[in-house]
């Protein structure tokens, strides 16, 4: 197909395409004559990748050109390709100086090791579950993380991961885990909500 | 206690608590002399709450004063209060034209009726899940709630709603279900993609 018809089919403006391809993001076409190239359906899924991780995961260009390089790489393995589009998704949290975080991070880091869970020590997720700790610390909340845990494990074992089509092709592979994991988050998070008002109109009659 | 010691227990710098004095969110400390007066405890516990809003619920001050006008009026029933609190946490979302958006909306309310779940008629969180059912479905993922739903309620009526302390002050039930509802939901973000990581690890091998 050609450009024209390319975007039309993604919704993605020929302009933002051009630049895409001249940044890399998106491997160019095949070259028909001096101004015109054919693009096929490995071009859309491309596209579709780029938007989801844009407008769903929110990703930086320069996040999103990391994640694309990554599954540019044939020779990365598809773990560690996925790890980065998930660690690209992470707000992050900077450790801080003090006890307190200290500690936190360590409380984190037992509670993997316990746990059996097979997470980088440098993952992102360890720092933001810290930095979360330590709020609670210095507002005297009862932390007791164990129903989380339980609940995440749950839900990523016998539901999210079935949904990752690993044997596909890798684009799909990464677009399924960035969408599940930021939309599905959104909807629980709205659930959550909900459940917290029924179950308060239920204690207290309304 | 003096101004100068509510200030360095609570950690807000003196001007603050007399912006906060001024704008009503805080009760009025008992005038000893001309220029000085005496707060106590119930002074310590609101500063805290506005602290909490502002800081972990990101509340605007125009939104935390409705709340704090709430936690104030006594005439209102306790579960009407926290749905104030609980409703000024909701990112929200505007409903968008469209057919799609109509859909999802049925489909939300629909849902919620068959749980039986007792959430007001223009609960933000329908709209929000409403949107996240359009995005899933502009992008053609195959959208199944239940699971999500089935750990939303498991944890909130079989934990959050317990730690709420239904029988104390106000703004002490205000406090928790903010606190809850915001800083277990970043940790349970948190450690659901530790598990995606580790259950990610456990399939392709690492």
């Amino acid at each position: 197909m050609r450009i024209s018809e390319l975007s039309a089919r993604c919704g993605v403006a020929i302009p933002t395409i051009k630049y895409y391809l001249r940044e890399g993001m998106l491997h160019q076409g095949v070259q028909t004559a001096a101004t015109r190239a054919e693009y096929d359906e490995s071009h859309l899924r491309r596209l579709r990748l780029i938007r989801a991780l844009l407008d769903v995961g929110r990703l930086s260009v320069s996040s999103i050109k990391k994640v694309v390089a990554a599954v540019d790489d044939e020779s990365l393995p598809i773990h560690e390709m996925l790890g980065i589009a998930h660690y690209a998704l992470s707000p992050g949290a900077q450790p801080e100086p003090g006890e307190d975080w200290q500690q936190a991070r360590a409380e984190v880091d037992r509670l993997v090791e316990e746990l059996g869970w097979d997470v980088t020590p440098d993952a992102p997720t360890r720092d933001e579950l810290a930095q979360t700790l330590v709020r609670m610390r210095q507002l005297d909340m009862a932390v007791d993380l164990a129903p989380y845990v339980e609940a995440a494990r749950k839900l990523v074992s016998e539901v999210e991961m079935d949904k990752i089509p690993f044997d596909g092709p890798r684009d799909a592979a990464v677009e399924a885990l960035v969408l599940g994991t930021v939309l599905y988050g959104r909807a629980f998070d709205a659930l959550r909500r909900m459940a917290q008002e029924s179950e308060s109109a239920a204690r207290l009659g309304s």
